[in-house]
């Protein structure tokens, strides 16, 4: 298993209520040492103009040398502007839906100099608020005019969309696993996916491992992995394991499963936490899991799936938390 | 607009806790007939095995036609019997899974003979309760084979899938809009297509209108819709419009703008309440906002949505409901 | 820790889609028999007409002797049958109001013939589901009056009161921790507490933990536990552990640390599992955390509370579920 | 009805995506004349360090007079400074306690230089994130000390204790309606009551008019009302009447049958919109409900609420949303 962390989870985090922060902004050179220091972090996701651009792009790429890290997946801005406030893809106005596709090919431009496979959009701000708001129909199409024309500029490249029930707007259109996975095929090319966000999907209602099987199915469109935890109602960016175990196994098991390969990258929100410890903590938890699950585990999971009975794979789950137990 | 609804909800009514149910069970003819006296309502929704079977079709049908009324949809029960507490499609046992089947095409087959051309699925027991109890691969695939084999057997019955996501399990695999069209588009077959139920589409933190405007954009997937109200966590299966007014709007202007022209179809459970009372006032909701829908008000949503204003939008909404507002 | 299982929890179950139920329904022997198989439960929870009446008290006594267990609580049946279907204290007629009074008085005087100290109010019913349906004053000083007539007439009788947030009826009057106690503390008698049941705290979106506290905190009015786990959403009433570990063991360590004495009751519907199994795995999980809080633990996760940082404590969670882990 | 707005709906919005916010920030002049512009809206309240401080009240006092509104109440910031990030009332830093203390004096001092009868406290950063990450006694002594301390101090000034279950923390000690009353009662002073935001409330699960006739049964403890809209699940301050219409009838209905006499106030986060075409928007649509309940509806609401019969409460209901309805 590939572990990698985004950048920017190392530095200063606000919220609405405290727009200036809850902490202070390291140097670029100081998270990447933070994140070379975490055991087991090999990769590092990138975002635009945040935390690279193609000004600066040299300077961060021998940074990642200098740290022995490489870049995991170049995210695009499309939420962190103001131009981008009533959407990006799908703004109403043309000007600022040129932009979001240049944001995009910007993002695989720098995705290739860093031989960087993957582009990861979550185009956060594009969504809508209230009922009577918004023209569905014509906003589904911009968005896949959108990535369509990306992805054929960029064969090469993977182009995985990131979905989220809601916030920033309070319903996005790129919501779930499956809406975002008929996305896709919409776009129809080889060269774009979907990435699963754990705490995406929990706030989505969805059992992550069966999204992730569901991504898989259909012709292996699951791209890329973020994790983090939360409280099942929104997309509290906590450390993995903090609220929810026995659903990580599942995952876990049913990653190997499936043969997914890509990435197991930390995406969090350490408001008030020290940032390396909470992403450390995510990352040991989820190696405690990787360890667990061996051949002779793997095995007895899948006799359990095959068997379908509840008590026993329960009993199976407490058996690994508390082995000394009879 | 084709009113309808399904009769058992002028039935007894339980739940877990008070089996013996909160009412007393009228005969059928006395459902039919109140069901006939709802203004506006034409069709009914029989279940299968509860409210018609191929013993009682003849009688069944001599009742619909002596209250003028019509089928609208069989279902088929998979979901109320013991033997598919454990799943139907999806039982671990074969003999189960081809029962589910047979279930399936003698509700098709009921269907054509009171000339109805929808078969609603709705696979209550198919889905799972704990995490680690299922192999979602394999369930899925059950789902698909079996729908498939009903559609092929009937080329002239359009089988519509209701999803909900969750109860009687704590996950279901038909589960939201998009998931259910995507089996759908696996089945493929034209024949195959979606219910949304608002109800368990509010639950799937969906928007309702934009459920609707995705399976339609699919080749005209959305085949049926069933309408009640809740407070979005549960399916609580409640009289339209006693929670939620502005969603509906925009769900009824959809409908109209894409062209829908299935059924629109009471699906309650007035555990509690004077059945009839409680149907009658979720059709006259309904109409209240068909009426409200006449070519101005068309227009002026059209125009509002091409706006994106959600102050534009509110007002507008403000002035229906209090029109004497300046 | 004393653990006992609520007898009915081995018996059939049923739902509002299959109300026959699940699975058979096994006698009474058969049931007691089987608590007193799970290793560690001592006790038995009992409810009214369901498991327990005067004419079969002697009986049921009996049965409990020969098993080697005791009454843990008398649950007064106020919602199993047609007349509280719409509310029991509150109904809107006195004949019945009366009559819930009486079931709980009978509860009252089962309980000291087992020498049982307590009873356990779960007044399912008294809610109401719909917006306007309800005159929530008068309702609330009706549920006041009788348990105080109750508890003044049986003083030798603990009462405590299980709230949850919904279901049967949309909102139940009893909702959350907080607003029991106040109506506890409306009552005015000491002998009139608040039982908390850790499925229906999670779904108030309470921390149970928080709850227990709060409960304590006001005059020890923390008088029962009932333990089952869920997603949060809905009262699945599931294995304990099943979900969630870590707010369970931040649970058993503050029912530890406030000096908690009462029972560890679990309270599931395995609607589909061997319920025997599904109980014995809830004891064992929670043994488990049990044999976790030793004097070592305890300390050190006092000292986690003090220093309040949330990287230590999951830290110091990982370490125990991973103890291999470096 | 007396409304009123929190001044700061009228300024820039952030969120932590877009930490420079979705507008730009007017001047304290045009807000105010803003507000002032909104038919009905006769107070503002002030938040501060944000809005007011002792430097530029006396400004800011001549800016109300000049467009004849009143401030309504002050609410100290508790949540948008570093120092509060970790925690205010309940700080683990001793000075930062006493900081937060400070802020309420001075809060109570401008109410007093501006005849304002009320401070309204929110503490958004005193809850926690984590389990095992806080001591719940602790935390709780803390805040009734030092509301207890003001209130004490400033006996003329009446302490309305405003909660939200969560945001920015993912738990907050003032989480519910009851919680907090109970709160309010361990101050034990004439002078601390609670605000209900109806936005929280629904967020809490609460039903809105349940919760205002709890407060004011218990000593007339509601002091306070916010208002704004949301799906229920996330405090997304919307414009009033966007998604719900029936519970703030309900709401409205009480509040005037209680007896409530202080404002009417919006609090809302216009983020991407029009800000006082939002707040308008708000206002009109309860002088919308302001208008339906006459002396002859709230004779009708009393007749449906002695009734019970949701079926005659959602005819109700129609008839007034479609009065030209049969």
């Amino acid at each position: 298993m590939k572990y990698s962390i985004i950048l920017g989870n190392l530095g200063n985090t606000c919220d609405r209520f405290l727009s200036s922060g809850y902490k202070d902004q390291p140097s670029k050179e100081t998270m990447i040492r933070q994140a070379s220091e975490i055991f087991g972090v090999t990769g590092v996701e990138l975002v635009g103009t945040w935390d690279i651009t193609p000004q600066n792009a040299d300077e961060i790429g021998e940074l990642l040398n200098k740290y022995g890290l490489v870049c995991a997946s170049i995210l695009p801005d499309h939420f962190s502007q103001k131009r981008w406030g009533r959407g990006a893809f799908v703004s109403l106005d043309p000007a600022i839906r040129a932009q979001a596709l240049d944001e995009t090919m910007i993002a695989a431009e720098l995705a290739r100099k860093f031989r960087c496979p993957l582009v990861n959009i979550w185009p956060g701000q594009d969504g809508y608020d209230y009922p009577l708001q918004s023209n569905y129909l014509q906003a589904r199409q911009w968005i896949v005019d959108a990535i369509r024309a990306a992805a054929k500029a960029y064969p090469d490249i993977r182009f995985s969309l990131e979905y989220k029930p809601k916030e920033p707007r309070t319903h996005s259109f790129l919501a779930r696993a499956a809406d975002t996975l008929i996305l896709a095929q919409e776009v129809g090319l080889p060269n774009v996916g979907v990435t699963i966000d754990t705490g995406h999907s929990l706030v989505a209602g969805e059992n992550m491992a069966e999204a992730a099987v569901l991504l898989n199915q259909a012709g292996r469109k699951l791209f890329h992995m973020h994790f983090n935890d939360n409280y099942r109602f929104w997309d509290d960016d906590m450390i993995v394991g903090s609220v929810h175990l026995v659903e990580f196994i599942e995952l876990l098991f049913w990653l190997k499963e499936l043969g997914y390969d890509g990435w197991y990258s930390m995406d969090q929100y350490p408001y008030r936490e020290d940032a390396q410890g909470a992403l450390r903590n995510s990352v040991e938890f989820l190696q405690g899991i990787e360890a667990m699950l061996d051949a002779k585990s793997m095995e007895e999971i899948r006799a359990l799936l095959a068997r379908g009975d509840a008590v026993k794979s329960t009993a199976w789950i407490k058996s690994k938390i508390f082995p000394s137990k009879r």
